[in-house]
């Protein structure tokens, strides 16, 4: 089993999976700010374990840089280290068997979240001022919520996967997380390859005319999550002078169904038979070595009927249809991004403990994921000292309006 | 070298690389209907080739089907085949090396197009109602032109490509070519999961206001094409009643370019920049045997420089922004889908020949691959007895939209 990394005097963020120093191939936006890459996304001359070493040691080094990672070098950038995902990417809690859990600097001794966990560490702890990562079920979104970070999931296939191979086709997007926003938007705007700003192309529509909060997500938290993102809308919205609207899940979609069925009956049944296809075929034509508790979650995916499912595919088509009408052009949508703070590390041993986490998590996580929709966690709340993210998502392909209303609506530094 | 399958009693078509007869999973809107499916789709206990035995052996037989063989055998459609692709698929000619050239079934002295060869001398030559293939630079579109059959390609990103490998995921996409317009609108919808006909969300909109002709593609082909487009052209907007608008591409996406700097300066800087992170880098890590063929083209994919093109990406997301402004809900654009009947078979032996035929095809296909498009290439021109599509685009995402206002404009079988 390898043992690397974990923490150390010269990574006390217990991120890097391999420290570098590539150069910006020229200046640019991101001058000066450093980024670690997530080891799912391809680094020229090293090999991508996609957090499992038996994925690693079967393929050879990559050639090029993945398309990300070369937009970030040429608009300034420095990358400063390859960093820990969860086993195939395929986690929320950021826990990882082989390459250890790296620390959540702002709780300790709590997960970081996953499956972006070296991402959300090394900038959390002050490493890198932002990172490439990947989202699918809220692998950006939920370790930027759990460790007070700004995040983004763009739209579904706005960025270029060149060089990242997505498990889950259908929902799996490469995006960022920061520590200040600002970095964040520059860092986004240039794997969006966004227009100038100001450009009326990119920039011509009102930055937020509709504020909606999505109840059922602010039901499946915690109760102490809900009341503190609660409070921190209301300054939201007498700063900005607007008057939010409240609206249920089953209303945007006309269907009598909440958000734990629009993950468990409908997302989450795309995601397993994609991933069935890709890391799944993988699994089960190499038989490689897996993590004890990877192994347990490949359980569900092997047991699959992927074709008894296939009328979730019809229903998520459907879903994706019903949230972008009810998101027109000026219209955010608003939720907690978790449910809860990060988790103890080493309490997710019991098959009650994981789904208390993963179940409400990631019904809250389906709802962009099955809208394809772009979303940005901001760093707001925070529970028992812990960190947790207020998301902002907005319609398929609408990310930069995203990025000037989230800008427009919490004015950050 | 392989040197099966090629023309031969048991099939006259040259098409497959291996028959087969897998029964639907259920009923459905596909019954009594047959299909073949492009050797870069997985199919479950047989290897994929992606047109390169050298990648067929080196990769382990799936374990799956891909989602989109499961969405039509799930939906009434029985696999009869899998059919020959060109290597890599990065190829629009059909002429193999390795697998043989498929017969052009309405032109036999000609190539079917690449690199959804099979899947379209297999349906032209009457062995299979459709077939499902991929295209990112033309690979549908060319051969059902060129072969006289109905082909789409869907929106970027509409169809899940779980058990495929997009070799450009920012340009491949999956569709169909089908020898009726009834055939390829059921299996386009299946695959799409459009909701039922009737439907307000999918058919909401009217059909057909504005049709668009974008008069650059005209320029680009063969005087007796354009002749026979503009003739075919006249007859469909007088039995529909409409008055088509003349437009130029400088004009639509307000920029100094036509068709071949939107190929040549955009679109085909991301293809070969993605193209190097996927099958480039399988062929750099792995060397294996190439077709000579596509090792000229290859040769292009390996000198070229990624960092010095990242502009074009930027551009391309320019152009994609600009397309789809000027073709809102209601608004088709039509062009003759190739700018030539399909080349005779050997005749591409000479860089010049190569590029006559590559340089304007790709010029027109390169539209709806920046713009994300829907297109549907309909077989409604004959010039010196050999079949040629017109084509039918919409906005990105407008897929059922199109499906209609194809029907409503040509009222096909």
């Amino acid at each position: 089993m390898a043992s690397s990394p974990h923490v150390s005097a010269s990574d006390p963020t217990g991120s890097l999976v391999e420290r570098l120093s590539i150069p910006p191939y020229r200046g640019g936006v991101l001058d000066g700010l450093r980024f670690t890459v997530k080891d799912n996304i391809d680094l020229a001359g090293r090999k991508t374990s996609y957090g499992s070493p038996a994925w690693r040691d079967a393929h050879a080094a990559p050639q090029q840089n993945a398309l990300c990672v070369d937009q970030l070098l040429a608009a300034g950038g420095t990358c400063i280290g390859k960093v820990v995902a969860d086993e195939f990417t395929y986690s929320l809690d950021g826990e990882s068997q082989f390459f250890g859990t790296p620390v959540n600097a702002r709780a300790p001794e709590r997960v970081p979240g996953g499956s972006s966990s070296g991402s959300a560490a090394s900038v959390a702890g002050g490493l890198a001022d932002f990172s490439l990562g990947t989202d699918s079920g809220g692998s950006i979104r939920v370790p930027a919520s759990l460790c007070g970070l700004w995040g983004m999931r763009p739209s579904l296939h706005r960025i270029s996967e060149a060089g990242v191979l997505p498990f889950m086709p259908g929902v799996s997007t490469v995006g960022a997380a920061a520590d200040r926003f600002a970095v964040l938007d520059k860092a986004m705007r240039v794997l969006l390859r966004s227009a100038p700003e100001g450009d009326a192309t990119a920039d011509g529509e009102p930055a937020v005319e509709r504020l909606l909060i999505l109840e059922d997500a602010f039901e499946l938290c915690d109760g102490a999550v809900a009341r503190a993102a609660e409070e921190a809308l209301g300054t939201i919205c007498d700063r900005a002078g607007i008057v939010p609207e409240r609206v249920r899940f089953a209303d945007l979609v006309g269907r009598d169904m909440g958000l734990a069925d629009c993950n468990a009956k409908a997302l989450r049944n795309l995601q397993t038979a994609e991933f069935q296809n890709t890391g799944g075929n993988w699994i089960e034509t190499q038989k490689p070595e897996l993590g004890f508790v990877f192994s347990m979650a490949y359980g569900n995916v092997r047991a699959f009927d992927r074709i008894a499912a296939l009328d979730s595919l019809a229903l998520c088509e459907r879903l994706f249809e019903a949230i972008n009408a009810a998101l027109p052009q000026g219209t955010v949508i608003c939720f907690p991004t978790t449910p809860v703070i990060a988790p103890l590390k080493g309490s997710l041993t019991s098959l009650e403990a994981v789904l208390a986490f993963y179940d409400p998590t990631m019904a809250i996580t389906s709802f962009s994921g099955v809208g394809r929709l772009p979303e940005i966690t901001a760093p707001l709340l925070t529970v028992d000292d812990a960190p947790v993210g207020l998301s902002f998502a907005a319609r398929h392909y609408g990310d930069e309006a995203l990025l000037a209303a989230t800008r427009a609506l919490l004015q950050p530094e």
